[in-house]
């Protein structure tokens, strides 16, 4: 029977205990927030809301079609000149998710012929990029400028080195000024994935490359998504405006997709205008990171060191990581719960968002809540 | 220099005449719309626009995280009831992209050792699914179930057929009943795009497998867009609840992507209760298509036979085709414009969008100023 090899897929699944299941929320939530990506907590903030709500009354519920067709509306344009002068690189290119950004960098910017060296922990989407550019990838061990070097240093021909600048997971950060070196050294570009970064690091969160002295570079491109601290939807790709002109002709993921809703472009604008205006969020969400890793090492838990505002806290197993989540959602609070096959070294672990408007009674609560349930 | 290698590509798309530019629309653009995929003109009506609003008032202006995490909303799951029950299927999954859709369905589908079965003219998603796929792709010849069937059955794993309902450049229709034969002989999934079906074909416009007898059978997926006849953005996958179970554990771009925003979700759904009520409004679509065909034609022009709501009309030349188009443009007229290397066969064309909502007197302009421009 067709699709019939599914039910023993899934029966393994239930086996290993890793069955995923979705679990829709309420408006108003009684859980204390820790496992979402609204860094800054701005997505019901009432300026990004009013932001989606005046871009849908203004230019309606879609976008109508791909970029290249009726999809580019006077508003997109406004969202890519600010995201440029934010994060301080001279173009921008939206599309409809930080996947599909990232898909669109990797393929324009690694054709027949060239190379791609991808750090071992990659998200997903650059990882789904390497899979489908006509370049060849070599994957280097995890944050090993030397590792990346040494790739280069075997081939000829265009090459890219691509990270994240902040990993999901563990939340550690990329070492950016020695990719740039190696990459530099050898004529390759850096692609760099700042959905972590934007908001959170660099001066007033205009996100890491930035902070590292990299923004506006002509041989480094990043890609952010608007979805996390910008509490809105969709990604971008910033980079020099050859690179950008290169993808509006190249990128599938750009070309063949609808543009993004106005709401979405009229959000990330808003959030983008309070950040300009309110600089001290994105220091204050590292600070809840630092307050939040120190009080959890001190309860005795394994806390990763925070470089951003994701703090990963490590599991004796998947079964373990799965029951303390589920204890902590029974007592109010919601943490992300990483496991295999989402995570690439196999060990399972809560991931805790240090968001930057929780209070010190939350942080405490947390923490106490994460104690009190450990496997 | 990094990134040096652009400048000749460019410099060869210059002189192919095939730069691509984004040209933005203002809010109340003075041109007659044939180039959106608005069909049913869904896009600003009020009660669309006021359930993006709600919506985002509601529960903000992002989802915040991974469905699997914190972006699964008790409005996802009402979207995913609403498009299964309207479309005949048992379950639905919303992604953030039609685009994204595809990938999930494809990749999820075709584990390593199955085969696919990929229709020349398919889609670039589905075109980019079969890449990414671990199992093997066999393209066969356009809408050819017989091609279909020998590829089969040269096969013994898993296996699914994978086909667009509605050919986006051209606007012919699948031969569904035939590929679902050829499927069904061979214990084969199939799997449809219907995003240029839904609003469109099908009784009141619940698409294209439902017209065909195919929607709710336990070997048949499709796919949807939420950015076409409904006005909003984003892609759902339509299935067996089994399948859709299948893809909330594995596909990537559903697992690793953030959940659909909101305001699109809101506004889709404000479009199905619309199109519930006012079934009329698919049919317009056809009768508009067939009757810019018969004008079309009537003037001496090469149009295909519409089988939904897009009529294309073939142009001499890629350079022949850019300047028909800028023409109509200059003329108060918004044509799509195909050309290489978005059409598979090569050949350049116009498209038009047969809007449910165009007049007799706008079709009526729409066919004079195209005669009037033709090269």
């Amino acid at each position: 029977m067709a699709f019939g090899w599914i039910d023993e897929q899934d029966r393994a699944r239930h086996r290993a205990g890793l069955v995923r299941v979705l679990r829709p929320r309420d408006a108003a939530s009684p859980l204390l927030d820790l496992a979402s990506n609204d860094y800054l907590g701005l997505a019901r903030h009432p300026e990004v809301v009013e932001g989606a709500v005046r871009a849908a009354r203004t230019w309606g519920g879609g976008a109508t079609g791909s970029r290249l067709v009726t999809g580019t509306t006077a508003l997109h344009t406004d969202l890519e000149r600010e995201l440029a002068d934010f994060c301080g690189f001279e173009a921008a290119l939206v599309l409809s998710s930080g996947y599909t950004a990232n898909l669109a960098a990797v393929t324009a910017l690694a054709p027949h012929g060239s190379l791609v060296v991808s750090d071992a922990g990659n998200h997903a989407s650059l990882i789904d990029g390497c899979r489908l550019a006509r370049g060849t990838t070599q994957v280097v061990g995890h944050a090993d400028p030397d590792a990346v070097r040494k790739a280069l240093a075997g081939h000829d021909g265009p090459a890219v080195a691509v990270s994240d600048t902040v990993f999901s997971v563990d939340g550690d950060a990329a070492p950016l000024t020695g990719l740039a070196e190696a990459c530099r050294e050898h004529g390759a570009g850096l692609v760099v994935d700042d959905a972590h970064g934007l908001g959170v690091l660099g001066d007033g969160g205009r996100g890491a490359p930035r902070g590292a002295g990299l923004a506006g570079r002509d041989d480094v491109v990043a890609t952010v998504t608007l979805s996390k601290s910008l509490g809105a939807q969709g990604g971008a790709v910033l980079g020099p405006a050859r690179v950008i002109d290169h993808l509006v002709n190249a990128a599938r993921t750009f070309i063949f997709d609808t543009g993004l809703a106005p709401a979405a472009a009229g959000a990330a604008l808003a959030a983008l205008t309070l950040l300009r205006r309110e600089p001290e969020r994105a220091a204050r969400a590292r600070a809840v990171a630092v307050e939040l890793h120190g009080r959890l090492t001190a309860a005795g838990l394994d806390a990763v060191r925070p470089d951003a505002a994701v703090v990963s806290v490590r599991a004796p197993s998947p079964e373990g990581a799965v029951r303390w989540a589920a204890d902590c959602r029974a007592a109010g609070l919601s943490v992300g719960c990483f496991r295999p096959p989402s995570v690439p070294d196999g060990v399972s672990r809560l991931r805790l968002t240090a968001r930057g408007d929780l209070s010190g009674e939350q942080i405490e609560r947390a923490v106490r809540v994460i104690g009190e349930t450990r496997p």
